[in-house]
């Protein structure tokens, strides 16, 4: 199949440009570099040091095959059509978005920023598709924090409900906590209704935190690997753990750390969406997919970390830090999680064992950590929207 | 009160202006003219010769009171902070919105257009009331078509369910009909996080349609009238149908013209949104409001006009064009309007005595519609995008 990858060149959009190539799919994509620009911008560096993307394309050139490569920019509407045209996909995977809820809270202009260019990535790719390729399957990544945490069962995008006598099916509310997830709400409402009045084909991804060093397409040569981010604002809960246990640093819940998340490691996320990208949806249909394996509270997970740290000889500490965002900090949660297993997902590893390569990995890279570590605590606050270190607090 | 107005310039900006200035309010806003531009870059006019906003003033002064004014972009945060600053208002009423549907679906420009400047005019007074007047009370003008049509009754903003044996208090779904409509979702969306985290206090009002030509603080001084609009993309079904009908042109339902909707004359949204103001929530208090009189379906009114038109000897046909839209032409609409009746809302004229006012106003100027009555049949078209007259249809 063609895939064409907006946002080739991120986290997750290099190792599903590896992972389809290696599937014998011809993939294309797209990318500005931003998230590079991003984690500079904040200060911060990738713990594994990464490639560019002429080193990429060469290397999984070497192993897998030819990956198109287009630099430019998502938002730009023509940029867009022209790349679209030219590579004529039969699915876009829509990774183009900038992914992180601190740096939208940050400030007006990384609120609106975030906001805009997420909204105007998505509208070029769903206007390159309505008049390009009106037939290819569009995925678009979403999160499971669409769905903020309501005190009910979270179905999969829509649900049947009973309202003073008459039912109807809906889609399901979304409560999302910060600027950046929000503009992940504004992105589903969008695809839905271009789906319902073009007839587009698509798969919206409630996708939940991912977490990972590697898939094992990277294993041959470290050309191949993907960035890693752990600082407070690309690093997620995992991820950001296993930065921490490497270089001494207290693993950091924020608040009483019982918010419960559904988590998935980086080579299931792959599985995930080729699954999704193999199975395609009927024209004019808005397919939701909650994408995550198991759900966890953000301690037990630092507990997970600090147990298999501890068996590489690390030993650290669970110290919970103030809670910078507005959140429950003790939710009810309960997200369906059905379409995957149906389209044929099995996971793969268990987490230990995923935390267990993850730890070695960076182990390569301690310096590189250590150099940024003053990034792992947070100073953008949910509720004054000022700047200033988060203190720990005692649980 | 000190009421600001983003927006001021507008079909409803400048009613409410000497609404409020006549009710002895201070009052102050910002305009960059932006619908002037839009009616102008369509190539309509309004019906109704409008005054510049220098005159505007010197009129309103004139009659009520002192209203001050800056002209300046709101997408441009310091101008709004720098605004917000000299004003210090204990009230703002967001205005400042492109509000049209068929301009949001003309191309991909004017799709991105409409949400970024949509989301970015609310973001700017957001992050001005959180730094500068977090007591203020924000009104926002949404629209009714945020809830689309779902087969069930549809409560204000939120609802009560049970689901799978759980109960929660959530916002009602949203299945927006166009981009505009859509942008008026992500607002709402980005409004209710903003009272969650910052204790802001709003009132987000889904409106109906509004109709109408004058409030009675008009009647004084033609210089205190506002725009009237009657072009596909700018004017609404009552008030094109009355154009159409001094002129002599068929009324034009759109479809099967069954579509139902809520409607509201432009006197009583005034009456409305002065009780919103005067009637304040609390800190960190999102309130949404259904705002209209009345439900009818768009034959229902399209033969109202004319009953009223033929009292005035214009004699018309209704006439259903091909419906440009993708939407239901035959829906259960039955949303609740309750909390505007317990502010002590009371509707002070019945459909056909405004609508009487309205025709023999645009009497006065039939051949300012008529030299521009080719803008009456739509060509934007919901499911190709593409721009074609739609043609009349029997019914």
């Amino acid at each position: 199949m063609k895939v064409f990858i907006a946002g080739i060149d991120g986290y997750l959009g290099w190792p599903l440009a590896l992972h389809l190539s290696s599937r014998g799919h011809e993939v294309g994509g797209a990318d500005n570099f931003l998230r590079r620009v991003w984690v500079e911008e904040v200060g911060s560096q990738s713990a594994i040091p990464i490639s560019s993307m002429n080193e990429r394309v060469e290397a999984c050139k070497q192993y897998f095959g030819q990956v198109r490569f287009w630099e430019g920019d998502l938002r730009n509407c023509d940029f867009v059509s022209q790349t679209i045209k030219e590579f004529r996909p039969e699915a876009i995977v829509h990774l183009g978005e900038c992914p992180s809820a601190p740096y939208s809270m940050i400030d007006i202009h990384h609120a609106t920023f975030v906001q805009t260019n997420n909204i105007s990535t998505t509208f070029n790719l769903l206007f390159a598709m309505r008049d390009i390729c009106p037939n290819a399957h569009l995925i678009k990544l979403g999160t499971m924090g669409e769905y903020g945490t309501p005190n009910i069962d979270i179905p999969e995008g829509f649900f049947e409900i009973e309202f003073r006598g008459r039912t109807d099916r809906l889609p399901f509310p979304r409560q999302a906590g910060s600027w950046y997830h929000l503009s992940k709400v504004h992105g589903s409402n969008n695809l839905m209704f271009a789906c319902k009045i073009w007839g587009l084909r698509a798969t919206d991804i409630m996708q939940g935190v991912v977490f990972g060093t590697r898939i094992d397409e990277m294993n041959a040569d470290d050309r191949l690997l993907t960035r890693f981010d752990f600082d407070q604002f690309f690093g997620t809960s995992v991820n950001r753990y296993c930065a921490q246990a490497v270089v001494g640093h207290p693993l950091t819940p924020f608040g009483k750390g019982l918010q419960k998340r559904g988590f998935m490691p980086l080579r299931d996320s792959m599985q995930c969406l080729t699954l999704a990208l193999e199975k395609t949806p009927d024209a004019g249909q808005y397919r939701v997919l909650n994408q995550f394996d198991e759900v966890y509270d953000v301690t037990e997970l630092a507990l997970k970390v600090r147990r298999v740290a501890s068996q590489l000889g690390l030993e650290v500490e669970v110290c919970n830090l103030e809670n910078p965002r507005v959140e429950m900090e003790n939710n009810y949660y309960n997200p369906d999680h059905h379409i995957l297993f149906d389209l044929g997902y099995r996971p793969t590893h268990n987490m230990e064992a995923e935390i267990l390569i993850m730890l070695k990995d960076l182990l390569k890279y301690r310096q590189r950590i250590e150099d940024k570590k003053d990034m792992f605590i947070p100073d953008v606050r949910w509720d004054t929207g000022g700047r200033s270190k988060v203190k720990f607090i005692s649980r």
